[in-house]
């Protein structure tokens, strides 16, 4: 008996954190099903959890290894936490792309980067078009986030529709690129929809995220009370902020000069796809650095404290070009990433050093969020009616803080997915079905490391607690031939004396030619004087030299 | 001629960021000064930037190389950022520490941790009383904090009066200890106030911090809406607000059972100097769990994300008695300190996952800050009305912003202090005369560690890189006798051959002889291997034996 088609849903990134975004869905028999990927993002490493770790990205296996059966990956925007992972994850997966033009765009060039430039085929889709792969019938919706292009998908399968948001927010006035196209996504409701599949960013936070024209407005005032020079610091990616910079500046007779490789990359990108046309001849930093100081607006990336971004290096005063000082002031138009506060603290704390005035959205109105509040996660399910609510991109908090929010707006069922979970959502009740392999993959260096492997793990036991290495060196008996080598790193000195006396003492004491367990003694005696002398146990390894 | 009195202002801790407090006045001609040190705090360390380091305490080798003109400690108040360094700073210093009595309860149950008991002299100076310490008299006026007995200090001396505020707000209802003497405080500027040294924390922050008695009204509104179990993690120190839970917990028939060490502790020591008469009895947590849920609330640790407070093993449900569930709910009523939002978010995913509801400040109105907002500041400076402003308890954002708001209120000088500035604040102006030795002491494991020595900042290259240990052996004649060991911790498996390969090769073109060339040759190939073939450089280190 032939099996019967189904529709499932399996997430392996964004279901437990806020980055990494990655969903696939398959459709088919259980044997035979066929996927298409939606997003292929990364998360970035954290200096006190995965040391040593850039960017961190799902583990795949399960699908790479039906690569066949994979139809496509299609993104919904061109943020890093969508796309960051298409570059790296495609050799395993060599499939084509789709995604609109500035997101292709953005992707293309970090194919460029990677040396798949020519390999890869990035496939274009309309803003507002449509795509067929297999079983799937995708309608780009255009909706609005803080980026260009952002696409609610409709993925229309014979079993039913899912409306896939991608990031959105509703704001009546994005000021570049289309408006939330509602009377698509209310068809949509009015067709039926199965499932939707719904950001979940700000399920925590009541009202409406704000819109952008009113931070235009605002920032036109904020920037008509300076009178130094003016820094404004931004996700680059977020075009119509950028553009609200430089009309805000215009309006002042300041001249925009960009600062940091992004923003030129995404100003380029921007240009190249129709966008920025009314956009403000930009002056070069040298250029810049001659204007009289209330001539000039730098946009600066490094709005998030990172140690080599243009606004690090002008806080530093090490920007070659660009210097601020007293009577300057710098503009964060943008938010805290969790975990970013520190670096970003001290960035303006040397800026309050060098005498610049540091304005942010805690104090000034000069940023509002790309993601929905309960007030348009409620408008969301108003018009989509599913008969399934699934929140992804979110930690639990969100996650289950959305659940909840659905099941109050009277959504039959409301999942909360976790990253390697297979769910049925069609025929029948949604089911958990199976539970594939899952997790993360590090990139540490140039080299892809499952985390499983422990390897940043391990690092961190390094940092905690530093590390003894001791080599022994036995003659053909198995007997101490030579004093050993004992390095210590990362340990305080008043230790170092304790671990030499005890590796010399269990050495006294060997018993002859058991060079196995002498290594042990060894070992043991060591982390024992360290963690009696200290009070931490660092890493201990020994290594034995026959000779 | 004899040398005239100065009276000086020197900040040890405290100027630069917010924990460490330190700081010290001296009176006296400039070669004989007498000192007094007005609190002696810790910083706690962050595993991004200070792995393996638990706390961070001021270098004061300045003072302690004239010990015998340090006349006392006085502690303003006794959070761990003002008392939590004097039993580990104390055997360099071997002066007497004065507090009140709550505050002196808690540094005595420190000193005996540290084995300090009955060498110490902890003197009791009455809430509301004074001291006099050689040229310095002081005056403990009460105020309000988010801890029992806070004080600031009128430190007079010959040539002028501070006020030394500590750490305060103004609660007109703090519930619990004295309000603020606002007419002790408008008195001493009537007197005439030559300088102001004051927190700085909410510099930035707008408004009033608010009542301690409107979060227990609030408290009692919120727990009346749960119908579980019911767990509030709030700081231990904060002996008003575990009263207003307490509180909270009776107007709806809730059993308290305190759940973590520091809350023993802390509501010992308010027990003993007199505070809590009416704290309902607790039940212990075994007892605790036997109660239906709608009558229990823990009064838990770990609001910051402690990994082995209470409210970790909570939510881990690993805490032998108590086991929270669906249904229950977790308050927050505490903010989140700069640097812990990452586990905090951990903990509440936990919480999540469990089913558990999590409420925070973000969603109700659980928790005021204990520092001073704007309006507060000024209310400050007209009643103190100083010469001098000097901001302290601040990172350089926060003293930068006070001391505007300052100037902005025509105090005639604000300083911004940095640690290890010694200023004379008498007689004539305000002037920067010296920078003595500064810097931070890391309490690494048992071991006391200058910051500047580097041991943290080299676990940390450990944990982004890893490390290479070479051990060659040589003969008498500097020849390679063995096979060398090669040891690689936290470093990627394909990067060991690599590493492995340039070694050998390093090895066979020896030239005779030069042992200690080789070592450094050997070292050079191995991080050129590493850094070719992984992006990264570990560090690498070469031992040489000889036999």
């Amino acid at each position: 008996m032939p099996q019967k088609d189904e529709l499932v849903f399996l997430p392996l990134g964004g279901s437990g954190e806020i980055g990494m975004n990655f969903n696939a869905y398959g459709f088919g028999p259980r044997h035979d099903r066929r996927w298409i990927i939606v997003d292929c993002g990364v998360l970035f490493g954290r200096e006190a959890s995965t040391p040593g770790v850039d960017v961190i990205m799902p583990d795949i296996r399960y699908l790479t290894e039906q690569r066949g059966q994979v139809l496509g990956i299609i993104a919904t925007h061109a943020h890093e936490d969508h796309i960051g992972a298409i570059a790296l994850l495609w050799p395993m997966l060599k499939c084509p792309v789709y995604a609109t033009p500035f997101t292709a765009s953005l992707i293309e060039g970090k194919l460029e980067e990677e040396g798949l430039q020519g390999k890869v085929k990035v496939k274009r889709v309309a803003v507002g078009g449509n795509l067929v792969l297999g079983p799937f019938t995708l309608d780009f919706i255009s909706i609005t986030h803080s980026i260009l292009e952002p696409n609610l998908l409709a993925i229309r399968t014979p079993l039913g529709v899912i409306a896939h948001t991608g990031d959105w927010k509703l704001d009546p006035d994005p000021l570049l690129g289309e408006v939330t196209d509602a009377s698509a996504i209310q068809k949509l409701g009015d067709e039926g929809v199965l499932a939707t599949v719904c950001d979940s960013t700000n399920a925590l936070t009541p009202g409406h995220s704000g819109s952008e024209a009113r931070v235009r407005d605002s920032l036109v005032d904020v920037i008509g009370t300076l009178k130094g020079r003016v820094a404004v610091t931004a996700f680059a990616s977020n075009v119509a902020r950028l553009d609200s910079v430089a009309r805000a500046a215009k309006a002042h007779g300041r001249h925009i000069a960009l600062v940091g490789r992004s923003m030129h990359k995404i100003v380029a990108a921007a240009r190249e796809t129709g966008y920025l046309k009314d956009f403000p001849a930009t002056f070069d930093e040298v250029e810049a650095a001659e204007l009289p100081p209330r001539k000039v607006l730098y946009l600066c990336t490094g709005s998030q404290g990172e140690p080599r971004a243009a606004l690090a290096r002008i806080a530093s005063d090490n920007h070659p070009f660009v210097h601020l000082t007293k009577g300057d002031a710098v503009i964060f138009s943008s938010r805290i990433i969790p975990g970013n506060e520190l670096p970003i603290f001290e960035l303006q704390n040397k800026l309050a050093g060098l005498g610049v005035e540091v304005l942010t959205e805690q104090d000034h109105f000069v940023h509002v969020s790309g993601h929905p509040c309960r007030d348009e996660l409620e408008q969301m399910y108003r018009w989509t009616r599913p008969a399934i609510a699934i929140p992804v991109h979110g930690e639990l908090r969100h996650l289950t803080e959305h659940a909840r929010l659905a099941k109050s707006l009277q959504v039959p069922h409301a999942l909360v997915p976790a990253n390697g979970q297979l769910w049925r959502l069609a025929p029948g009740e949604p089911d958990l079905i199976d539970e594939v392999p899952s997790g993360r993959i590090h990139r540490d260096g140039f080299v892809l490391v499952a985390e499983g492997e422990g390897l940043a793990k391990s690092r961190r036991a390094l940092g905690h607690a530093g590390l003894i290495a001791i080599t022994l060196v036995l003659d053909g008996k198995g007997r101490v031939a030579a004093e050993p080598a004992i390095l210590m790193e990362g340990i305080p000195a008043p230790v170092h004396e304790a671990v030499r006396d005890a590796v010399e003492g269990m050495i006294a004491t060997q018993k002859r030619g058991d060079s196995d367990g002498l290594a042990e003694a060894v070992r043991r005696a060591a982390r024992r004087a360290a963690a009696d002398s200290w009070g931490k146990k660092p890493v201990c390894r020994v290594s034995v030299i026959e000779i």
